[in-house]
């Protein structure tokens, strides 16, 4: 057992997945949830996803070893407030924010000095969302960003991470700064670029919902997943990680821009460069285990 | 037998899976395939992907019902003129390029007037290339669409559909215009916007490139999978559907800004918005069966 009892704050996705993944390496002793929804308590309720859920956040972190705080970045401060008083003393509190700056200066400002506070991202996840969303491999050969401040307690880390990789993780650690500027890059752009595109198709009075959506297996389908991820969650993000998306986004611009100038000059030389060079970061990914190489994703294909 | 004799040229991903496709249902007499490039020809000869492979276009298309022009956007104004005198009288020409203006531009006065020329357009794909790249399932419940000229014999479209449909495909009709206009949202435009933000990450100082590779399960290699497809059809693409891809690629550019907009002044209510609009086409499409509802496309689970 790496922790006794586990409190899981919000059980959405990640929650539920985390609940599926600790049972199948037996990690913890005792896992308690709570959502602020009562549909989703009695959800998890009638699947018996956790051992014992709460009514409060307040109630559900009484003796509890390690607190996850499992809730869109903008709701952490609140919540933060809430249990601060019902930690227990030497007890770890973490997250699983897409952001972590601006998690450490909602959450960090509540923690007792008596509790450890480690905040931290799995880099997994699915466009779908709840706790029937969840699933034990979620978080098998994914990484999972540990962003301790300085000064923390070492061996609390060291538990937090033997938890992760429990679960299936590869865990790594990273500065907080960092962390926002790598995932605006690999995340948070790309979201507002699908949801984006997403928006555009459906707005157009020439192109019919109907053709679009007839005709999405020419590419645009991807970006339709992507775009129907948890909408409370997303719009936090981009409040609580604006410089860095605002940054990337720029980028973007700039190189769609020249992109755009060669289509309208027709300089088929930069297109088909730009277009041979991407081709190597998809060989790395897929060379790094981080995604299947099977055409179309393996999309509902038996071959 | 829908015809007795086919004639592929270019074997690439389209023209193998039309191979396998058309050998599933039995649905022509003999399959003639030949490639610019020797290796691609030997490589038809080694797996036997054709009944037969010719040195030239000129040799395939002799005594062909129906030849099938499987080349980039912007090699079929010369491959037309080069197979047009060998054509036989009373034969079909149509091809699976992404682009339809172009084409008919490209093609259609290089068809003799006893020649129906009818182009055509399969939804379909994956990101891998080349004549091992094909399956016989890849039209499956797919879409084809056909843009015949006004005043083309209708036996000969009713013939070619009833092929398609035989490879598994749903087949409409479309003007070639609102074709290019429709591609260029469903398929164009993303396309470039996944070789752009894939070429931005790839281009940036202040991240590596193996933090982009590790950390891309937050949805960047959804577009990076995108951007792994063929350079030099996509370069041709883009040049070829020059305006369509031009104003859509606009319309998206003034919605980024106003959602970058939205970011920086911290207008949650709009992004949540936008976000939650942008499910419902996700939705629309799975209904369709146009993609998987599968938790993140179904990727390499198993559950």
């Amino acid at each position: 057992m790496i922790y006794n009892r586990v409190a899981l704050i919000g059980l959405g996705l990640i929650a539920s997945s985390m609940c599926h993944a600790m049972r199948r390496g037996n990690l913890v002793g005792e896992i308690v949830g709570t959502a602020r929804s009562e549909e989703t308590r009695q959800i998890a309720r009638d699947d018996d996803l956790c051992d014992r859920v709460t009514e409060t956040a307040a109630e559900a972190v009484i003796d509890a070893d390690l607190v996850v705080l499992c809730v869109p970045v903008g709701a952490m401060a609140t919540l933060a407030a809430e249990i601060a008083p019902h930690l227990r003393p030497g007890a770890t509190v973490t997250d699983v924010g897409s952001v972590k700056r601006a998690v450490m200066d909602a959450v960090g400002p509540h923690v007792p000095d008596d509790v450890h506070f480690i905040p931290g991202h799995p880099i997994a996840g699915t466009e779908k969302s709840g706790p029937r969303a969840g699933f034990a491999e979620l978080f098998d050969n994914r990484f999972h960003l540990l962003v301790p401040r300085p000064g923390t307690d070492a061996a609390a880390v060291m538990r937090l991470r033997q938890l992760w990789e429990g679960m299936g993780a590869n865990v790594e650690e990273m500065d907080a700064d960092h962390h926002d500027l790598v995932l605006a890059v690999t995340s948070h752009a790309p979201h507002l670029i699908a949801y984006t595109m997403v928006g555009v198709a459906d707005d157009l009075r020439r192109v019919t919902d109907s053709e679009v959506v007839r005709y999405s297996a020419a590419g645009f389908r991807d970006f339709t997943r992507i775009a129907a991820s948890d909408p409370v969650m997303w719009r936090d993000v981009f409040l609580t990680n604006k410089d860095a998306t605002l940054e990337i986004l720029g980028r973007f611009t700039e190189e769609l821009f020249a992109l755009q100038r060669a289509i309208r000059t027709g300089d088929g030389a930069h297109l088909q460069n730009y277009f041979t060079r991407t081709r190597a970061i998809r060989r790395g990914i897929v060379e790094a285990g981080q995604d299947t190489d099977a055409p179309d994703f393996g999309r509902g294909r038996t071959r």
